[in-house]
């Protein structure tokens, strides 16, 4: 059972076929275009590349090494269309756009959406930027300009200007006539905006309801008047928000005075809720943006600076150790064990963090519940650490010979366990409720409490106790 | 600026607004629903709760104590819809239905779409569903128990079965007429299917390509050939990738013949976006499915096992470390130092894995680049190694006074953090050939690996240069 795609390479009459069974391009394609492109072979290349899809276009660019994407560009002529820049990845595209002169650019963008047009010239450079403003015919420039003035991941950068707004007292017959004789129209659109006077959004049509009744109903008998309306400035990731939790198709954009000026997607707004929910992830390892295709002096800067963050707090857990340093030197079992109380203090501690992170980044965990999710975690984290506990416990103190030093462990475990768990909430609900990203630092704190707490409690108790004479 | 919703709420003559800036229901409101239930005053609640959108009726249940939930249902009467239901967390849909008859859950899943039904008949314990089924009409039974067939998660499961097929042949003209005469036909489709005489999908057309033209053109002259056909048992996260890649709106299921059974839609896809990566930072960390609202038990279980596991991994670096007692007895200072080798290796393992994991689940790394992608993480541990240990070198040789600990310590962790980034990369990518999911087991062969090899290395330095007597 093969899709429509995976079937149409094996027709084609070319040696290796194209897509695995995970709908990724398989190796052996890429290689083939690679050695056709490196043997001059433009007709081979074209032909290998031709029955493939826009988007594994873009994969392609991506698949290949850096200093084969300009060849490659060069042998597939106007197979790498506007479509395919749109579909690639930021990097990449950047790359290849450097070649280009600013009419070609132009010449590209004219053919996409605003959203899509918005996305290549934003990331030129300035005075790029310009030249190619500069190229475009007026009204698109006007349409990019426009965008470009509403910051990054704002609804206004990533809304297309292209849609269909009609007057509230319009007849479905007449809709459906203005929608055919008017050329002009965007093709891609699922829903019908109906507007005021004023070009104020009273109510949303889906296509669906305008083809299901006779001619003479008025759209606004049929349309729907509870809409979510998105102002240009709301930060996409709050847009991704209200189109899950109201299962949107597309949303109105409107301006400050209330005007419909655009509308969003839910085809963009599944690559937005991808890339927030993998920032997440990337974010709380500090691997900064992450993105495979960055270059390595970006991804070195990104990364190293968390790495220097860990060092501090590192430093940090180690001035508890030093300060316990004649207990170590009287009894090394200290130190054979004590990465033990850390390392799983540490790992309780992620645990909660990423359930927290992850709540919170989808509006569940609000001030309503947030102390009954304390409470949870707590209950958790005693089960846990009780568990864990007796675990190790036990065995350190078979080991070693030592009940006394079991039990010294198994405390200082249920302690540090229990730490974890209100550090893994409290770290990341504190940033949040300060307005910061609870992905982008809780980690390097959550790491710090976990490490200095696990070693203090460790050592303290096992000084305390009369395990050792300090 | 705010969204129509929000201005309804103001509007409505009842004390605190219910959303927050962020879309999100007040705490104030939360309380003032939860005394209303409290003290019996059922209309207030209803009052309070009926200018809701059902999506935030739903989180409100999940906002409030367990407790507190039956009894607001019981309050909401008939405001708890079946849309409502649709969707409520799962967990706490499974507390409240556990209250009610096999009657009522059928009664209430009759009003659903196939896909939205069986999400809620597919959680219950199989006499129940068994029950429920009973209860159905014949036909919703039918088209529910064969949605059940398919395994969980599979696009069998997640279709629906209301969906729009036409024969080729047909004029738009004639097309707008059959959707204007047959009642029982769906109202949500975004695109209708045109379909051979076997009944296989042939093309699909999107509805304002239909309202574009004029009656008499042929819908399969406007429809588009080239279609992604999901097979009825691909796994969720697999026609999100289709989804995404090829910007979907929605896509024909076909069964192992090849005739279309059913239809997705991107509202259900971005859902399962947001999941499958909400997945990744959860398996990540460990913390299982990570849901609030999963009972604590099941939390427990889920979270202690990887507890247990990090434990047996920290006891392979004990051993290290024990192996070196002697050592470290002849200088504490090892055993101050040594966690700060260990901790910033496995932060740099985890930068690394959070990367590749991330860019395999989106398809981004493949055999193709695999290669490649490991030279450029090389190269940035080394340049990430490099920067750290100049700085732990000198700090510690000028804090102890001790030039030879500071090459040793510098090289140690250059060392490391170079091995933390293959592992970091080797780990998932192996384990997603061996097609196992990299997010679920990364974490703890990384941290063993970067754990171990850190004290190994740094201890190993310190005898070998001479630093102690071994």
């Amino acid at each position: 059972m093969t899709d429509a795609r995976e079937m149409d390479d094996v027709d084609a009459n070319i040696a290796p076929p194209s897509l695995d069974e995970d709908n990724r391009l398989t190796d052996e394609f890429v290689r083939s275009v690679s050695e056709a492109v490196e043997n001059n072979d433009t007709v081979l290349a074209q032909e290998l590349v031709n029955p493939l899809h826009n988007a594994d276009i873009a994969d392609l660019f991506e698949l290949i090494g850096e200093d084969e994407r300009a060849p490659l560009a060069e042998a597939l002529g106007d197979l790498v269309s506007a479509d395919v820049l749109a579909e690639m990845n930021d990097y990449v595209r950047e790359d290849l756009i450097e070649v280009l002169d600013a009419g070609q650019i132009a010449d590209l963008t004219e053919q996409l959406d605003t959203d899509d047009a918005v996305a290549i010239i934003e990331d030129l450079e300035d005075h790029e930027q310009l030249a190619v403003l500069a190229e475009l015919e007026p009204e698109d420039r006007a349409a990019i300009e426009s965008a470009l003035t509403y910051e990054e991941e704002t609804a206004g950068r990533i809304m297309q200007r292209e849609f269909v707004a009609v007057p509230e007292h319009m007849m479905v017959g007449d809709l459906i006539d203005y929608l055919r004789k008017n050329d002009d129209l965007t093709t891609e659109f699922w829903e019908i905006y109906v507007v005021d006077p004023a070009y104020k959004p009273v109510g949303t049509c889906q296509l669906s309801w305008i083809m299901r009744v006779p001619r003479d109903i008025a759209v606004a008998d049929i349309m729907k008047r509870e809409q979510t309306l998105i102002p240009a400035d709301m930060d996409q990731e709050e847009v991704a928000l209200r189109f899950q939790k109201y299962n949107l198709i597309s949303a109105a954009v409107i301006n400050d005075d209330g005007r419909l000026i655009g509308m969003i997607t839910v085809d963009d707004i599944l690559h937005i809720v991808e890339d927030e929910a993998s920032e997440d992830v990337l974010l709380l390892s500090g691997a900064g943006e992450g993105d495979i295709n960055e270059p390595i002096r970006d991804s070195y800067v990104a990364r190293v600076r968390w790495l220097i963050a860990n060092l501090a707090t590192a430093l940090v857990a180690s001035f508890v150790i030093w300060t316990f340093g004649a207990a170590i030197e009287q009894m090394v079992a200290l130190a054979v064990l004590m990465p033990i109380v850390a390392s799983i203090g540490g790992n309780a501690g992620t645990q909660t963090m990423a359930v927290s992170v992850r709540a919170l980044a989808m509006n569940e965990l609000t001030r309503s519940n947030t102390r009954r999710i304390i409470g949870r975690e707590f209950r958790i984290a005693l089960l846990n650490g009780g568990t864990i506990a007796v675990l190790v416990g036990i065995g350190t103190g078979l080991v070693f010979a030592n009940p006394l030093l079991g039990i010294v462990i198994a405390v200082a475990m249920l302690i540090n366990i229990v730490i974890a768990g209100f550090a893994g909430i409290f770290v990341p609900v504190t940033l949040d409720r300060m307005d910061q990203d609870p992905a982008l630092a809780s980690s390097v704190f959550v790491t710090m409490i976990t490490d200095t707490m696990g070693f203090l409690a460790f050592l303290s108790l096992a000084v305390g106790s009369g395990l050792v004479n300090f």
